[in-house]
């Protein structure tokens, strides 16, 4: 497919805030922004110049969609396998394609990924009953038992210390395919992001480093702590996942820092990432931007840094500190969400400089 | 007025280009936009998240207009002060006000301006008469006449050198108000741009100096090449006319910069300006965003230019170099117009550092 032009319209599947802010950018490079999902009014829909509210199985709405859009990216990975398949099968050209789904979908897959290229993660067993959690327990000492699919801000997942915490780990997360990891001890954890285009450029961000509370990322720092050396393996090594994918648009892989500076991968996402959302300020080209670019085919931009950056993510009624943040020289971004439940992604701050 | 907080919707009278980007920041905002044009589906429309086309003298339209919106501001100094004032009549809170449409809605009023505050500009007449277009041209030299009103890049106006052109100048532009303007012999044009926030405080960023071809800003470079106190001199007085206006957002006055340093005030735009729209890109807050806070009522944003930079305006078939310019490293802005005429504004790109 020749690089889409300005005038065209490209379909988002998912409608949250990485979708809104994908349909900012795409707008002001002169596309239309065309999201589908399905619940209404939601902070993309209402920032994209069309908007489709149907199930991620109503085959009919799926058709219209490819028929409506030039090009289909996503904003969240959960996106079902099929319903990509079935706009696929419609004729839509779908960037990153099916591959990433598949692999960010499931903790399984996404670890066997890992290891085929040689990458080091945290030793894993899959565990599908009560006796195979003891063993993996046995084996590995202290952990985390997580489903293998719809996990995310450490929600599907459970710490084993012990018996007694497998057996309330087991009860609360049985039922569905499950992973054991043994726990890293690292210093820090830091994220890649990078672009891959069409033509299998890629072009990667200054690591952040990423701080998390009760498994939500709360603050990322560019750049990250780490040397010169463990930061060019990080991307060194994600870019590998990305080629390996025939990955096109950004993607996010998450790094464990041991001492010493050895990595293990722990996940990744096939999308742009709130880790990255200081790119915009702090960059000559923003995480955003960068996603429409490459799926649309066009030369990928500068990521260069100009400056450090901060971010902090408002969740809940942090948001409510905008004035605050905005008087104190933060630049302030908000979703456009009705209701600021506890530990909601509400927006976000960034402080450069 | 309580500033507003994200959430509520702010109205946009125009919906051209920047009307567009100024609904993609309201929206990084957190805000909703809501476009009135008299153009169905234009720039702006597209990108916002409500739309309204109406005529400018509908008034149940401007009714249900002033219901909807939390703010109105505009994108556009031509927006007819009636509507403007029949918004302010059903309630809405109009920033920039409705002073600040009138000084640039009328040549005469605006040269008026500037002659109240001390600010010098080109000798000027206004000219109401064929008499008194000789009259204007054998006191104040070779010059241009000018529509006072509805004027912009270069239209509705004609350079006078001698009797000739004085006739054909006449027989062209008779019939609406007039007025003539004595040549300014300036070495380069300069404009200011400048945020002013509810309270009264002000930022303005560093000021460009731009180049025009047929009356068509076609280039900006920030910062001009005028030295540091020129820049203050014009700054200071660009203030005082923000001041006098009691204007609340962005403005930009135009100067003229004469061999030696001292500035003439050309016109003033009560709104975002195409000179500005290297500011994202190069600055810590860019035009859009920066008005957006000043007219939600938030604490200004840090203006400061973190590299220098240059602006390309993209006329007609200018836009199809996109992927041209992308790739030698240029950001690109495109607007989303249908048709690329001649000398039609159809985007920038931004060149930093």
């Amino acid at each position: 497919m020749r690089p889409l032009a300005p005038g065209a319209t490209i379909g988002i599947l998912g409608g949250g805030q990485l979708g809104r802010l994908l349909a900012l950018e795409a707008a002001r490079l002169g596309f239309d922004a065309h999201v589908y999902d399905d619940e209404p009014d939601g902070p993309a829909a209402r920032a994209a110049a069309r908007a489709t509210c149907a199930g991620w199985e109503d085959e009919a709405a799926l058709r219209r969609f490819a028929d409506a859009v030039d090009l289909v990216t996503y904003e969240w990975e959960n996106v079902p396998v099929a319903a990509v398949e079935a706009l696929a099968a419609h004729g839509a050209v779908i960037r990153p394609g099916v591959a990433s789904l598949r692999a960010a979908q499931d903790r399984a897959t996404e670890k066997a990924l890992f290891a085929s290229l040689g990458i080091p993660t945290v030793a894993w067993r899959e565990v599908d009953s009560r006796a195979q959690l003891d063993e993996a327990v046995a084996a590995l000492g202290p952990g985390l038992l997580k489903r293998r699919r719809l996990g995310y801000d450490g929600k599907g997942q459970a710490r084993v210390d012990g018996p007694a915490a497998a057996e309330s780990a087991w009860a609360r997360l049985a039922g569905a395919p499950l992973i054991y990891e043994a726990l890293a001890r690292f210093e820090r954890e830091i994220s890649v992001l990078l672009a891959r285009g069409v033509d299998g450029t890629c072009a990667a961000w200054d690591p952040p480093e990423n701080l998390h509370r009760d498994g939500i990322l709360v603050e990322s720092l560019a750049p990250a702590r780490v040397s010169a050396e463990t930061a060019a393996a990080a991307v060194e090594m994600s870019r590998r996942v990305a080629d390996r994918l025939d990955h096109v648009g950004v993607i996010a892989v998450e790094w464990f820092v041991l001492p010493g500076g050895a990595l293990l991968a722990n996940e990744l996402a096939p999308r742009v990432h709130n880790s990255g959302h200081w790119t915009p300020e702090a960059c000559r080209t923003g995480q955003f931007e960068q996603h429409v670019r490459a799926v649309a085919g066009w030369p990928l931009g500068d990521p260069t840094r100009h400056a450090p950056a901060r971010l902090e993510n408002l969740l809940g009624a942090d948001v409510e500190r905008w004035r605050a943040l905005a008087a104190a020289g933060a630049r302030v971004t908000v979703y456009g969400k009705d209701e600021a439940r506890p530990g909601r992604k509400m927006g976000h701050a960034v402080w450069v400089g």
